[in-house]
């Protein structure tokens, strides 16, 4: 980076301003500080995300730094967190410009006012390699009502939100030449900035006996629940829910399959008991929610035809390890 | 890497013993979580080390390890806050192997029972530049005593625990061609694993008006008390307490000037009204503590020699940026 400022006058001039909790002290001490409350639990993640692997370089600073944010926030979302703020690692290369933090604080911005955030601390540093940026995110929720990966029963159903398998679409489009339509671009957004499903993680406290949310892929995901619930999850592979443009460009049993391996949906899989507390919970939550499987006594995951026979899936889930 | 294992296999070997904490969940969930109590307040700090910036690549990882986590330490030591975990964003190149893996995790292990740390969740993912550690630390402290930068007042003095210097001196021999002896093995050490001065910044919980951690340079970072706190800091040049081995390396004023803007000391600076307190509170956390100064009304920082005469400072501090 041509600096003509230092680390302290970019954080003055760039976060500083990304620090509305007075928790964040304005960036100006050695940490945050936040009092805690009786009957309240923290809830916290990191994801890291780095140019080349998870996104474009080129891509468009304000929709790298919503989407770090983002792929945080959904974690927090399917963990029935109210989110409050995050800390932010910055590592940077040096053609990153003045130009490009002013975008990249613009799309912070944006999306803290969305989902109502403050930056709460970080740190900033050169990198000789790829801009790298790590976030840990904070949220919220009543004492002992996190939702966990552990706790899915034989007899519950298998819900998923939103479309499986866009943003899968959305990175083939981009990685390839085909031309673009309102379809693609739809696809593309799906990738470049997920919709972290706060409002329906938040509803389904006390309803979901075991969530997550969608990022390596659904299979891969879903396996999460199955091993650490120590249950089977059988899902019918018809019952995945798709979007159009999704199915014109992944058609067939074998779309079906990549659009339930493919990474980054950030929605929320998740299983429950109750079928119409979940409807009731998305429907207040504005998201539309489809249910697609069981929960069995037994292990794994299997995917099913809609004869009953398992489809064979190669590789569950997409890694960037 | 050649990574015969996926990043969920890694994760289970290499990090999921650190979950020490229940918080933790094995590491098995999307995020950690801490049931909050009332009358505590939560301090969050995170701090960033890459490959060939903060570090040497072929460092011994089990130093890399205590290196990350201790800077991130010596931001809670200098807020008075006790430690109670860490996150741990992890970007790996190709060429980090299990068996670095495995030295890099028991630096971690090893100081997490020095400290009473747990890892509390994280990420795991390649990266084609440098290796970069990003740790978000997390400690407690009663609520309304965490030592703030902002706070220093007119008659107060400066206090500054153990020598200044040293890591600056080790990065210099790191960095040369010169032989080593035993007075160079201890500056490198202080470069490579620094001390967090825990039980000093709890023992000075309600006696230090102000305070923070040295890490860019005495000077640069008394720099940051003094604009915060809008005062003035008077600091007498021959007071700065510094190593015999470094008094060696870096002989007279000019040496003193290097040491007092040198990066990485990871000591508390502070200011205080009470001496007599001071002095109470370094004995009972067994840490030498030195008066180097004192707080006047103005602005700035100044560095007196015995004449009471000021030292001209060309670059205060030391950046990695």
């Amino acid at each position: 980076m041509n600096r003509s400022v230092s680390e302290f006058e970019l954080i003055a001039k760039h976060f500083a301003p990304l620090a509305r909790d007075a928790a964040a002290l304005g960036l100006t001490d050695d940490a945050c500080v936040l009092p805690e409350q009786a009957g309240r639990e923290l809830i916290i993640t990191s994801d890291a995300l780095v140019a080349g692997v998870h996104f474009f370089p080129d891509d468009p600073p304000e929709l790298i730094a919503s989407k770090a944010l983002r792929v945080n926030l959904s974690d927090l979302a399917a963990k029935g967190a109210e989110p409050r703020g995050y800390l932010m690692a910055l590592a940077l290369p040096r053609s990153v410009d003045d130009a490009w933090l002013t975008c990249f604080a613009r799309g912070l911005s944006a999306d803290q006012t969305v989902f109502g955030l403050s930056l709460l601390g970080g740190d900033t540093t050169a990198t000789p390699g790829p801009l790298t940026i790590a976030i840990t995110a904070l949220g919220f929720a009543p004492q002992g009502s996190m939702l966990r990966r552990r706790g899915a029963q034989p007899g519950d159903g298998v819900f998923v939100s939103g479309t499986i398998g866009d943003a899968g679409g959305g990175l083939q489009l981009l990685q390839g030449a085909a031309g673009r339509d309102e379809g693609s671009e739809f696809l593309i957004t799906r990738y470049r900035q997920p919709a972290p499903r706060l409002a329906l993680g938040r509803a389904l406290r006390g309803i979901a006996s075991a969530a997550l949310d969608v990022s390596d892929g659904l299979l891969a995901d879903l396996g999460h629940i199955a091993e650490v619930s120590h249950v089977r999850l059988a899902i019918e592979a018809a019952l995945i829910p798709r979007s159009l443009p999704l199915q014109e460009l992944w058609p067939g049993c074998d779309g079906l399959v990549k659009a339930a391996t493919a990474g980054d949906d950030y929605e929320i899989a998740f299983t429950a008991a109750s079928e119409t507390a979940v409807f009731a919970a998305a429907s207040a939550a504005g998201v539309s929610v489809t249910k697609i499987g069981r929960v069995e006594a037994g292990e794994g995951i299997v995917l099913l035809d809609e004869a009953g026979a398992p489809i064979p899936v190669a590789k569950p889930g997409f890694t960037h390890f």
